[in-house]
């Protein structure tokens, strides 16, 4: 008997541990403190109440022998694939339904994907970056690359023709900068992935975030992105399905490595080792797809695009460096004064109580830089705003 | 760019496939003739309402900024885990909350607990198997070896000490054979395991279906056990969630290798790789786990017992072979006069217009038998035996 050796690779990541014990210790010894936390990764509106409305639809379905559902498609129901591919089409962007795979969420698509390649391939991940991308290949011993993010380049890194690479993670808008390609920046990542023969995984969860019509929403507005890449949604961020967990993925029929359609063997893959999303969820995010779900997603949207809006005006002000904070959730600030993360954080706490995220648990190019997050409430927000406009002001 | 080539040595299984075109096309040629389908291996019965109630309390809680919950815990929400450990205490078995982890069905982490292990281990299986215990360790090049389940050992093969074996596959009561281990053979089989330093993938999917008390619910009834078995269960088969997708595994304390928790590398990988079942789920789960829950899952239960019923008393009428039928949902009968499983199959769809599953499907050793379920209606089941009975008595 021999476990994962490769486990014992994987670097522990304390960072929200250590928020959490360091915030925890400051509130022990500042009992009346009134803290507020934008370092939040998670939606915290309520779900739109068309998907309520469905969901509730479909348990009772559950009641009678006719309505009742038992193991359903392995790739989706297709009422959801088909809203899915509307979804896209509405934007004028082509992916049929039969293209799209339903499940638990976009991190096990991305994750399980992986399943799919050889141990022996070369993985680029940009830096900073979301860990999940690094430790699901660390887990399967696979050699990971960096393309390193930074002032110089907006966060958002460029090929480099000199470093040969086989799955490429591209973020946009990113997690945790919050910055995002331009439709011609990812013309040149396409470029190069079919150069080296490489496939892209492309992850789409902040889509919904983009106002700016000149960003792709999807990496299949990109021209020849059909046969390398690999597109991963979720009904997360924009229908607020974190604890609901459904997403999708799009493997396009033009996806062939040596003679292998993808989408085969990832159906494969599913079939063997999972059972498709709850009935009662995909229905919940078909609803989601609707007119009227889509009109009260872009309530929550606004809600949160608001809170970008005030934290990036305060940071104007205070002529502070920053990515993210428009077509995002997430504000990535430079610390001022050459503060590192961690002395910024502590700084931020004791002076302005405000919690965030400290940059270099996303990477080592995040050394310097700290992440806010625009999902407190539009109080707390204008409240934190304030208080680190008066400090640093 | 290599692709993972261990997908080139899965079989295909033409299974399910095949029943259904030999199906299709005999409904072709006979088109008023009425088929009773007993190859289902889906529930029927529609969900505990007990279930529905929590599932739709739990959509509206959603609908407030207080209710509403975002990402769950990866390894499931307390109140299910409380309700499992009472459910396996009810029964006078010690399983604690925190060893378990709870996810979106058996299936998966079945599948998912071999990223624990290294490739280079070995495996054994029973034969005639679930596929995907199969399939799962060929998709990642795992040597898989077999222990030949047969009428002589009452398809209860028992553990031959000349072989060798790292990983090793349980079910009972079994799928598709339906028939389940004593305590004493299952003290065997951890003995073996203990022996071997092996570790037990313990199925105990059917768990619900036994009536017979010396039978086993978990293999946790059996000393020494928490050392080396991990225990898979699922809401599928007695509460109906087949739909659903709810299930948990169990990772005791005691479940050490080489100086490390089995449990905290599970915790990682699917905090890696997982994002938690949905709470609203969970919720509908709970409810299961209820006196009032419990009540409703007798009654299907019950149903479908009464057809496993029919079905025994019709083959034992004939004087014919089976094992299953009772603490179990699946009859596994010996087929008639020597046929083949597939000249079985084309017989009784032609004669008495009954489908059930070919044994050799699910493994060499199932060549000669046949799988009947009770998953279909007792109106539709009577007819079946009524006809079987008629036709081969």
């Amino acid at each position: 008997m021999k476990l994962n050796g490769f486990y014992d690779d994987l670097k522990d990541s304390y960072l929200f541990h250590t928020v959490a014990v360091k915030t925890a210790g400051y509130k022990e010894k500042h009992p009346d403190a009134d803290i507020i936390k934008l370092g939040i990764g998670d939606v915290t509106r309520p779900l739109p109440e068309a998907c309520v409305k469905a969901m509730k639809v479909a348990c009772d379905e559950q009641l009678t022998v006719e309505g009742f559902r038992g193991y359903g498609p392995y790739e989706g129901f297709d009422f959801l694939r088909t809203a899915i591919s509307g979804y896209y089409a509405s934007r004028g962007t082509k992916v049929a339904a039969h293209e799209i795979y339903v499940s638990d969420g976009a991190k096990s698509d991305i994750g399980n994907i992986l399943d799919l390649f050889d141990r022996d391939n070369t993985v680029l991940v940009p830096d900073p970056v979301y860990p999940v991308y690094v430790d699901t290949n660390v887990m399967c011993g696979r050699r990971v690359i960096y393309a390193g993010a930074n002032e110089k380049n907006g966060f958002l890194p460029m090929p480099d023709r000199a470093a040969d690479a086989d799955l490429i993670y591209i973020c946009s808008p990113n997690n945790p900068t919050g910055a995002a390609y331009t439709r011609e920046a990812l013309g040149e990542w396409v470029r190069y992935a079919a150069e080296k023969g490489a496939v892209i995984l492309y992850d789409a969860a902040y889509e919904a975030f983009i106002t700016d019509g000149s960003l792709a929403r999807s990496i299949y507005e990109i021209d020849g992105s059909r046969a390398c890449c690999i597109e991963f949604c979720s009904f997360s961020k924009n229908a607020g399905f974190t604890g609901e967990r459904c997403g999708w993925c799009v493997l396009p029929d033009e996806l062939v490595i040596g003679g292998k359609k993808l989408a085969d063997m990832w159906l494969r893959r599913q079939s063997t080792r999972y059972n498709g999303a709850p009935y009662v969820i995909q229905r919940g995010a078909e609803a989601a797809l609707s007119a009227e779900g889509q009109t009260q997603i872009a309530v929550n949207l606004g809600y949160y695009k608001k809170n970008a809006d005030v934290i990036g005006a305060c940071l104007d002000r205070l002529g502070i460096y920053y990515t993210g904070g428009v077509n995002s959730p997430y504000i990535w600030m430079k610390c001022p004064d050459g503060l590192g993360s961690w002395e910024f954080f502590d700084l931020l706490l004791d002076k302005c109580r405000v919690v965030g995220t400290p940059g270099e648990g996303f990477g080592a190019c995040g050394k310097g830089y700290f992440r806010l997050t625009s999902f407190n409430t539009h109080e707390k927000t204008a409240e934190a705003a304030d208080r680190i406009g008066k400090y640093f002001g």
